[in-house]
């Protein structure tokens, strides 16, 4: 059976996209093993499935995502862009403003068009949680901001967001020296985070700017992540080091995006891209 | 404009392939950089061309490969496999013998066909050439194996092969052991190999048997290299680790292949693979 596909980036962050609108996808899991391998398949982070909403008088379609691995992702900030544009420019939805379904709640994207085509999405992330046992990290308090402790096997401050999926943020003077093949399995899989963690090394370079790389559980070392991109901010908020409430530059190894961080909610602003359609024997 | 391309691969060696039998390309060496991008294009290890041959009298096509920093290859051993499965499951060819020019002059290929396509390839991947001037490398004599020298910044036993493009073979008890992101730029760029040097780093673990991996000029390590397969073959015996007119298995990163090293010729025999297919806007 031939499957097709669209291959969309939000900058750099690849996933296999499939219009369940109009195709039915029976084991994703397997799927997202099978196709995310970059030399004998199509190749990416993953697979993310565009469906037709639960609720359709709450929301106007539903995504679902799973990494390369097989498992099954909670949310993904530049994924969810991605649909955002795909919706919109194949006229599943004929408004700027949607709501899209995830497994982390529903999420509202707002389109900017340029030429009849969205150039760039600014989602609506839902509000940070800082609460450990939201995260979930094995520790108590409030909240874990620039805790000392052991992870990775070494002594971090740490701080733990969740923005719908765990966020482990590592400031560091030298993100871009680090050997994350080599350290990044080591915190996704320390006993502190009992749903594995998303980890974040991150770097001020500027006021309200940010320069990170992220470690990805079920991925690898990721050209970007969203939701990690606004944990950053968080976390630099948090100590200290950025701004509640301004617009923070957060430059990834893929590109860049805005994040703003209230108490509210962290909305974050990106483009979102098409690589190429194709058709895969599966 | 809209490209239609097949992506394949030869043991995981994946390459971006064009019907130009029916299709154009214009500025190859422009399109292989930006199409070989694994994150925001096509992604692959390079691109090639599948052409009308030049002397049609004398061979049934013609392929040119370009490498992802868009330097034109003489000549890839898993390509020309791929070339000769697509040339006849797409009825270009009707013989199961045919010639295919290359940069490294015509190649014979046997093509073994299961249920009216091609599984597996036999090359005749032209006589090894073992002079230091026909490498070329700049040292003295009638070959180069097993010759002590500094390479790459450290010495090392080099033998030396010429497959229509130069490669230096070392032997070394744990291919998977060695860091060939650090160590593969000083041998490809070491002053010793004038046009660069494809590097395979081999051990003997049978009978006839070899498992190595490769540093391709142009693209870093690659999960597999026909030439270097051959190149590791020729210098295994050479070396007097196996024997020649024997098939050698030769266990690369991607898969298997099987050479034999005669005076005459290399042959080269494996298989070759469908990915998928697509459309990408250039």
């Amino acid at each position: 059976m031939k499957l097709h596909f669209t291959k969309m980036h939000g900058i750099g962050n690849d996933y296999i996209y499939f219009n369940c609108f109009e195709t039915e996808i029976e084991n994703p899991e397997e799927l997202a093993i099978r196709l995310s391998d970059r030399h004998f398949s199509v190749g990416g982070d993953g697979i993310v499935l565009i469906l037709p909403p639960d609720e359709p008088e709450k929301a106007d379609a539903k995504m679902r995502m799973f990494n390369a691995d097989g498992s099954e992702g909670n949310m993904c900030g530049n994924a969810i862009r991605c649909v955002g544009k795909f919706l919109f420019d194949h006229g599943l939805v004929s408004k700027t403003t949607i709501l899209v379904e995830t497994k982390s709640g529903t999420k509202r994207l707002t389109l900017s068009v340029e030429n009849g085509e969205v150039a760039a999405v600014r989602v609506n992330m839902g509000k940070a949680e800082l609460a450990p046992e939201k995260i979930p990290v094995t520790l108590t308090g409030d909240k874990i901001v620039g805790f000392e402790t052991t992870v990775g096997g070494e002594v971090h401050k740490i701080t733990c967001v969740s923005m719908g999926n765990p966020h482990n943020v590592i400031f560091t003077d030298d993100p871009y020296g680090l050997d994350l093949e080599k350290i990044g399995p080591g915190f996704e899989n320390d006993p502190l985070f009992p749903e594995r963690v998303n980890t974040e090394f991150v770097r001020l370079t500027g006021k309200n700017e940010l320069t990170m790389r992220v470690w990805e559980r079920g991925s690898g070392e990721t050209w970007a992540c969203g939701t990690g991109a606004c944990a950053a901010a968080v976390a630099a908020c948090e100590n200290g080091l950025c701004e509640k409430g301004a617009d923070i530059l957060v430059k990834l190894r893929g590109g860049d995006l805005t994040i703003c961080y209230t108490d509210d909610a962290v909305y974050m602003t990106g483009p979102a891209a098409y690589a190429f359609c194709g058709e895969v024997e599966v």
